[in-house]
């Protein structure tokens, strides 16, 4: 058994995590409810307590606990670096917590923790090595090499939102111009389906989204193709052109054996995967070899837990007993 | 005692290189001179034992041989899947030549053996995790991960000059268009000293190349600018600007230790390197962590050998006993 902790802006979720990747025993608290450190250290180690206890085991049948940031850890020591929303930084977290809990205790990157979950038991579960990127406010990714998330000689690999597809092209948040982040992220999406209503204000896209450029959101434009519509099919297929663009770089760089996406946007399913596959076709350097696959994320938002508690080593769960 | 094997698409280099990554004898032979497979694989097996009886040896103190080819290698069976201007595809050159001469040979891409050069002996031998580009013709490159070359599940990752930098931009030998390779190679190099020639016919760079488009060299627009010209420098700049976008994608990818630039224009030093350097600063990704090295390649014209020599997995030789 062990222990995942997924930690976000405003809130922290935490599981118990079985050798097969399942989720036993789930709870969350606020991190508004935490004054300081020293609390979100105790909180969490509380509410991992409770969870243990609830599920009916001991602390000593816990085998390593992770713990995922949605910001700049040290893998190797343990160390949070900073995350955005939270004001500590540099703590030992990980040493903190394996302190109390008398288990190793890993950190890991959020991202990276979702692509670990992929690994283990997601989408990419039968490949040595994946990549997934998170399709979100921003663009988040992972690279899985022989099950494990590389992270680089300064633990920080795997920014995949931020290579430019477009020199000086669009403002990224990160300072450069033209990331794929920029482009293909829910906020690339929302800004080229503003883009089209300010050009068309008596477009369905319009009236789906009450003529108010706010309402947007990264489904009215899929919306508004899905019923038919040119305008809502020209955005979207404007939004897959930069996603494939973005997916063939990696690609080209990586060949991983299985390519996944994962955030709110893959839920169009094969309305997003059809197009994209198309596009890459003709994009990809895969001459004479085995195609790398693309798949939809399959561990949702239960990703952060289970990739945390994946950090360990514990990419590939044992096979069962039962089912071979 | 190993030998490296450079295949090249008119001639073939081949090395006895020792355990320091020193080439110790070396020679080569024109491909022209073979008029099929079976007379290939015969010609690089009596060269190498040529050079051995030169170099004083026997057959049994070759602990394993590499060659580098400039095409698709499965590097698990040693199969050479394909290269450009040599019509033998799919043949199994490293069993082939392993049944000669009594050790094991690995087959590899040409741009990952001088990745394997400068990761072993050269500009990054300090280093696990490095990154080399080569600047040529085209854009070759190469991961080195934990000293040993990531190729991927299906053999050929590591295509970096394939990723766009400019959606929609120059056509690339790929077939994809705005690849970083269509702007920061030599071709790309040129043709941007040609569309500066064409607009300003009466220009130090016109006058360098003689007023013939033909003429201009990767050399012409460094040679303008170092003599100070204004023109020539606008040119130099906009290349390296395309450079930096590359090269930052990459590291905020990778996040190597070092990364090193060999190929023609890495002669230019720290005339490329310095303004390189301050483009990139403002580009990766970074902050908080120990940043990556950018070095020029040291191991010139001998990478491919050295590099296919190394592919037994004597990725770092042992230090010297007199020098430590």
């Amino acid at each position: 058994m062990r222990i995942g902790i997924d930690i976000g802006g405003t809130n922290v979720k935490i599981g118990l995590v079985d050798d097969r990747g399942q989720i036993v025993q789930k709870d969350s608290f606020s991190t508004d409810a935490c004054e300081n450190y020293e609390q979100f250290v105790q909180e969490i180690v509380d509410q991992c307590q409770r969870l243990i206890a609830a599920a009916g085991y001991e602390m000593a049948a816990i085998r390593s606990a992770g713990a995922g940031c949605p910001g700049a850890v040290n893998d190797q020591n343990g160390t949070l670096i900073y995350m955005p929303n939270i004001e500590y930084r540099n703590v030992p977290l990980g040493p903190d917590l394996s302190r109390q809990f008398g288990c190793p205790v890993y950190l890991g990157n959020d991202a990276n923790c979702a692509a670990l979950a992929e690994s283990a038991v997601g989408a990419a579960r039968d490949a040595d090595h994946s990549i997934t990127i998170t399709l979100g406010t921003g663009i988040g990714g992972g690279i899985v090499i022989n099950n494990e998330i590389y992270t680089g000689f300064n633990h920080i690999a795997g920014e995949l939102g931020h290579i430019v597809l477009t020199v000086d092209g669009w403002q990224c948040g990160c300072g450069r111009k033209g990331c794929f982040e920029a482009y293909a992220s829910v906020t690339g999406l929302i800004r080229m389906t503003r883009e089209a209503m300010a050009e068309h204000p008596d477009s369905l896209v319009n009236r789906l989204a009450q003529g108010d450029p706010e309402k947007v959101s990264g489904k009215t434009a899929f919306k508004a193709a899905q019923s038919g519509d040119a305008m809502g099919l020209a955005i979207v297929n404007r939004y897959i052109g930069y996603l494939a663009e973005g997916v063939a770089n990696l690609i080209n760089v990586f060949q991983p054996e299985v390519f996944v996406i994962g955030g709110g946007i893959s839920k169009e399913g094969d309305y997003l995967l059809d197009p994209l596959k198309k596009l890459l076709a003709s994009r990809v350097y895969q001459a004479d070899v085995p195609r790398t696959k693309i798949k939809v994320a399959e561990t949702g938002n239960d990703a952060g837990i289970i990739g945390a508690a994946m950090l360990g080593g514990l990419s590939h769960p044992a096979p069962c007993a039962s089912c071979g």
